[in-house]
C-alpha cells in the first residue's frame, strides 16, 4: 500500500499497486472527470505526477499527450497505477465543477506588502505632573518605539481611544494605513483583510492574514441582488427607478457581506473588527450598485461609468462593520461593460508581463475580452447572453450536481458525464457547448446550425430536439433547435469581439500566442468543443490556458500587496477600450462569425 | 445738521451742533455706556473721532485721557459736539453688552488663503467613439483648464456626479480641498465657510465667503446642552453615564448648528450645501462632547483630553448637513481644561508675535490664562466658578436688559447703569465686580471681604446685604455677604493662576508688559474694579487691552487662512500647560491671594 496525496484538493489515501489513480480518487470522493468510465478513451482524467514512481506509459496515453506534457509527467488517472508513495496534482479542468471551486483557496505567489502596518506600543500612563493627552501619548510611544511620525487618527478610533487604553493597561496593538491610525486592539490582535469578488450571480469572499498574505478561509455565496433580476440590466433599471431601490440593492450585498465576514472570522476565531483592509471587484454595474453610484447612464448609449478610477472609502461609509477606520479599496473599472473584475483578472494572469500577443477571455452573460499586443492593452465587451448560465435554454441549469457537463457522441453511441455522477437533471454551460460541438462533428447540425435527422433527434409538435437522457418521471433531457440558436448567438458575439481586437492591431487570429480562459465557465469548458463550433479561434490546443476564478485571485493580490494594487491601476489606465458598436461593417461580420465551423472566414 | 456715522455698529444720524455725540447715539438706540447721566464724571462714554471736526477738548476730558489717547482723538461722547460731518468709532467697552456682540462682525485683517479652491470647468460630453467615464472626464477638464492633477473624489460627490453633470449641461463649479473634490455646483455657486465658537453657555456662528474672507452673516444662540447642566462637569457626568446621553448631547449641538447654518445661508440667499469648510472651537469638554469622544477621563485626575491634536473629519460624520464632502476642522486643545477656544483666542490676539511678556486672560466659569514670555508660551486653567455668569449669586443674572452692569458709590450716593437703561432686575458679572470694588473703595468691605455697616447695608434675619435698587413688586436688588464671598473665591483663583505663570518664569507681575482680556466677560468688566479687589495685578491701566470674543475671531482666521490654521497648531504645540494642583505651597498662596486689596503680597 502506497500513500497518495492529491493536490490542490489536499486529500490523502492509501492505494495498492493494482488500483488505478482514478479509482483511488473516486474512493476519496474527489470529482475527477471521466466520461468513458475509465477505459482510456475520453482522455479527461488528466493528472500530473509531482513525485513518486508509477506504472509505464500506455499507448493510449502516448497519443493523448504532447511530448511536452509527457515530459511534465502528465498521465490519464484511469491507466496509471502507483509504484511508490505519490504526490499528484489534478489540473483544474480535470475536476468536476463543485470540486473546482476549491482551487480558489490556493496560496498566492507574491511577497506580502500590506497597506496596513501593525505596531505594538507601550504607553506611559498620564499623571498630574505629566498630564499627556491620550492621542499625543499614543503618538509619543509610536515615535519612541518605531520612529513613526505623527499623523491622523480615525474619528471612530478617537471615540474609543481613552477607555481602551485604560482597559488594556496602556499596552496596545495599532493598525496604521499610511499615516492614519485605523484600529486598536489588544497585543494579541491579528489584523485581517477581506478580498471580495462580487459576481452578477455569485460572490466569492476570501479572509486573509494581512501580514503573512495567507488565505485563512473563503466562502462562496449567491448574490442576493438576484431578487431584482438575474442580469445587471434589470438591476440597473430597478436602481434607476427610485432611491429606495438603489439603497436596497446596496444593502442586500452589504448585509450579505457583513454576515459572511462574521462567519469567516468566527471560523478562524477572529472578529470582524480586526478586518483592517478590504478589496472589492465586480463588473461596472455591480461596482456602481455597491457604492450607490448613479447607474442610469450605464444603461444608455454611450454607456459610460460614473467612476472609472479606483475608489478608497471608509468601509463604514458603505455600511460594512469592519475595523473602525478600515478602508474599502474598489479596483478601477475600464468602461461601462468592462469592470474591476476584468482588471483583477488581468492582474492575476499577469497580462502586462505576458506577450508578445496574449488574449484573455472571461466568458459570462457579458464576455470581456482583452488583447495585450506588445504592451498595448485593449478590451472589448460582448453581450454573449445568459445561455452559458443555463438561462433561456430549455433544460439549462447552473453547474450543480446532476448537470450534464461533458458529452461524447460517436454515431449513435452517446456518453454523458454529470456533475457528481448523479442521474442527469439538466445541462450546464460546458455540457451545452459539448453537445452542440458533438452534434456538429457528427453532422447532426450543419454549418448554419440547423438540426438534421438522427436516431436521437425527434420532432414533437414542431419542436425539433436531440434527446440526451430519457427519464421516466420528469420528462427527457433534450437540446432543442432553439437552444442551439441561443448558443450560436452567444458564440458569435464572443468570436466577433476577438476578431475586433485582433483586427484593431492589424493582426490575424493566427498571431495570438496564448489564449487565457478565465472565470468559472471558461475553466470548465472543453476547448476543442469551443473551437469546433467557432466560438474560439482555431489555434493549437497548447496555446490555450484555463485559469479559474482569476478575478478573486486578483482581488487577493491587490489586498496583500501595495505594488500589485499599483499594477492594477496601471493596467486599468493602459486599457484602451473599444466599443463594438463603433466597428464598421458590423452586420456583415456578424453573419460571417455565426457560421458553426472551425473556420469562420 | 451734520451727518454722523457710528462704527462698528454701522448706524447713521443727522446731528445739530448743540446736540452731544452721546445724545445723538441715544436717539439711534446705540447703547453707549453712561453711568453719570452725561455730565462727564463717570468717563465711560469714550469714543474715537475717526474723521471730521468736533468741539474743543474740555478739562474733564483732559484728565480722563492719556496724552496718547488725546492724540488718537479720544473723547467723552457726553462732552463732545459735532462741528462737521463725522465718522465716529465706539470702542467695544463703551458699548453696553447686547450692542457689543456686534463687534464680532468686524472684518478680519488677514489675506484669505482658503483651503478650498474653486474651479469652473467645461466637460466634453461622452460619445460612443470616446465613451469617457464621468470621473475621468472631470479630471481631464481640470487638467486641461487648470493643470490640476488627478486626485480623489469624495464618495458622496461620486454619488451625485453623473446626473449633475448632465443636468448642468457639462459645465460645473468644483470645490477642491487639497487633492480631493468635495463639492460640485452650478457655475454661479459661491462657496461658503462656517466658523463656530461653541461656548458652554453661548454659541457664536459666522458665515464667511471663503474666497474673499468676508463675514457675510453671524448669529449667536444659546448652547442647548444647558438642559444637561449649566456647567461642563454635569454634562461630562451625564455623557459618561450612557451612550444615549452622549449621543443626545452631541445631537443637541449638531441640530442647533444645522438650523443656524440654514438660517444664516438663507439670509444671504445661499444653501448649506455650499458650505465647503468649517472650523469649530470650544473648551476641551465641549470639543469632546461635540465629537462624541470619551469624557470620563476629563472628569478625574489627571484630567487628560482624549484628543489634543487638531481633528479633521467629514462634517457628515458628525451629522452636519453641509457640502457633501466638506470637512470640519477642530482646532487643537492644550489640556483637559485649556481647550481649542483658548488656542483660537491666542491666535486672534497674536500671542506668538506679542511680547516680550504678555498675559492673556479669558475669564469664565473656568478661566484660562496664558503667558508668553520671550516666546515661551504657558497656560493654566483656574476653576473660577460661575459667579461671573450670575450663578450662585442671589440676584445674579446674565448680561441682558435690566442687568446692573456698572455701579459707582460716592459716600451714600449710588449710581447704577443697567443694560439697555431698563429698570434694574438683577446684577450681571461686570456689575458684581463694580459693586464689590466700590464697596471696598468706600470702606464698606474690609480687606478680608467682611461687610461693615453703611446706610445702604441692612441685616435681614442674619442676612447682611447691600441694597442696590429698591423695587415695589419683586423685592429689592441686593448684594449679600455671601455673594461677596463667591466673588472672592473666583477672583482668588484667577489671581493665583496669574501668579503661578509669572513665578514659573521667575518673574514678578510687574514684568508683564500687556494684559489682554478676552471673552465676553473680560470685555465688559471695569479693569480698575478688577484691580481694586485684587483679581488682576496692580499694573498701569494702559497695559490692559480688552479684545472681545477673540475665540470667534480666531476660528474665522483659521477658516479663511491656511497659514493661520498652521499657526494655531504651532501655538497649541508650544503651549506648556501647568497644572495648578502641582504647585508647592498652594494653600498658603491661596490664603494670600484671597485678600481684597490691590496688593496681595
Amino acid at each position: 500500500m502506497f500513500a497518495v496525496d492529491f493536490e490542490p484538493v489536499r486529500r490523502h489515501a492509501k492505494c495498492s499497486k493494482d488500483k488505478s489513480i482514478l479509482d483511488c480518487a473516486r474512493e476519496l470522493n474527489i470529482g475527477l472527470v471521466s466520461i468513458c468510465g475509465g477505459v482510456g478513451t475520453c482522455k479527461h482524467c488528466r493528472v500530473k505526477i509531482v513525485s513518486g514512481e508509477v506504472s509505464e506509459l500506455t499507448p493510449e496515453e502516448q497519443s493523448a499527450f504532447s511530448d511536452r506534457e509527457i515530459n511534465q509527467h502528465c498521465r490519464l488517472a484511469c491507466l496509471c497505477y502507483p509504484r511508490s508513495d505519490l504526490k499528484i496534482y489534478i489540473p483544474s479542468d480535470s475536476l468536476t465543477a463543485p470540486q473546482r471551486t476549491q482551487v480558489e483557496g490556493l496560496e498566492l505567489e507574491v511577497e506580502p506588502e500590506p497597506f496596513i502596518r501593525s505596531f505594538d506600543v507601550q504607553l506611559t500612563p498620564p499623571s498630574l505632573g505629566v498630564p499627556e493627552p491620550d492621542d499625543q501619548n499614543l503618538w509619543s510611544a509610536l515615535a519612541r518605539q518605531y520612529d513613526v511620525a505623527e499623523g491622523m487618527i480615525d474619528l471612530k478610533v478617537q471615540q474609543q481611544l481613552s477607555p481602551f487604553l485604560r482597559s488594556a493597561n496602556w499596552q496596545v496593538r495599532v493598525a496604521m494605513r499610511d499615516d492614519e491610525i485605523i484600529a486598536l486592539g489588544p497585543s494579541s490582535t491579528r489584523w485581517l483583510g477581506l478580498a471580495v469578488d462580487i459576481g452578477t450571480t455569485k460572490i466569492a469572499v476570501y479572509l486573509v492574514d494581512i501580514e503573512s498574505g495567507k488565505t485563512l478561509a473563503s466562502k462562496g455565496l449567491m448574490n442576493p441582488q438576484i431578487s431584482y433580476g438575474e442580469d445587471v440590466v434589470s438591476r440597473i433599471v430597478a436602481a434607476g427607478k427610485s432611491h429606495k431601490n438603489a439603497a436596497k440593492l446596496q444593502s442586500l450585498i452589504v448585509d450579505a457581506l457583513n454576515m459572511t465576514a462574521a462567519s469567516l472570522c468566527e471560523s478562524v476565531h477572529a472578529d470582524p473588527s480586526h478586518i483592517a483592509d478590504a478589496v472589492f471587484v465586480g463588473n461596472t454595474a455591480i461596482h456602481h450598485l455597491f457604492l450607490q453610484l448613479p447607474v442610469q447612464q450605464l444603461g444608455v448609449s454611450p454607456y459610460v461609468p460614473a467612476v472609472r478610477l479606483a475608489v478608497d472609502v471608509k468601509t463604514r461609509d458603505i455600511g460594512l462593520h469592519f475595523a473602525p477606520g478600515a478602508y474599502a479599496h474598489l479596483m478601477p473599472n475600464v468602461a461601462g461593460y468592462v469592470g474591476a473584475d476584468h482588471v483583477a483578472m488581468l492582474l492575476a494572469i499577469g497580462i502586462a508581463e505576458a506577450g508578445p500577443t496574449v488574449l484573455a477571455v472571461d466568458i459570462g452573460t457579458n464576455t470581456e475580452i482583452c488583447l495585450n499586443h506588445k504592451g498595448r492593452i485593449t478590451s472589448v465587451s460582448c453581450a454573449s447572453g445568459p445561455a452559458f448560465e443555463g438561462a433561456h435554454i430549455k433544460h439549462g441549469m447552473r453547474a450543480a450536481p446532476g448537470a450534464i457537463e461533458h458529452v461524447r457522441l460517436l454515431g449513435e453511441k452517446l456518453d454523458i458525464q454529470t456533475i457528481g455522477g448523479e442521474p442527469p437533471v439538466g445541462i450546464c454551460g460546458s455540457g451545452l457547448l459539448d453537445i452542440v460541438a458533438q452534434l456538429r462533428l457528427n453532422g447532426v447540425l450543419d454549418k448554419s446550425g440547423r438540426m438534421h435527422p438522427h436516431p436521437l433527434v425527434r420532432n414533437l409538435d414542431g419542436m425539433v430536439e436531440f434527446v440526451l437522457a430519457e427519464r421516466t418521471n420528469n420528462g427527457d433531457v433534450t437540446v432543442s433547435q432553439k437552444d442551439v440558436r441561443e448558443l450560436q448567438l452567444a458564440k458569435t458575439a464572443i468570436r466577433l469581439g476577438i476578431r475586433a481586437l485582433v483586427e484593431a492591431e492589424g493582426l490575424t487570429e493566427e498571431s495570438i500566442d496564448q489564449v487565457i480562459l478565465a472565470g468559472a465557465f471558461g475553466t470548465y469548458i472543453d476547448v476543442e468543443s469551443a473551437i469546433e463550433i467557432g466560438m474560439l479561434p482555431d489555434l493549437p490546443l497548447d496555446r490555450f490556458k484555463q485559469v479559474g476564478n482569476a478575478a478573486g485571485t486578483g482581488a487577493r493580490l491587490a489586498l496583500i500587496s501595495r505594488s500589485q494594487r499599483a499594477r492594477a491601476q496601471q493596467i486599468a489606465l493602459r486599457d484602451g477600450y473599444i466599443e463594438l458598436g463603433t466597428i464598421p461593417d458590423f452586420n456583415l461580420k456578424f453573419a460571417q462569425a455565426s457560421a458553426m465551423s472551425r473556420s469562420i472566414v
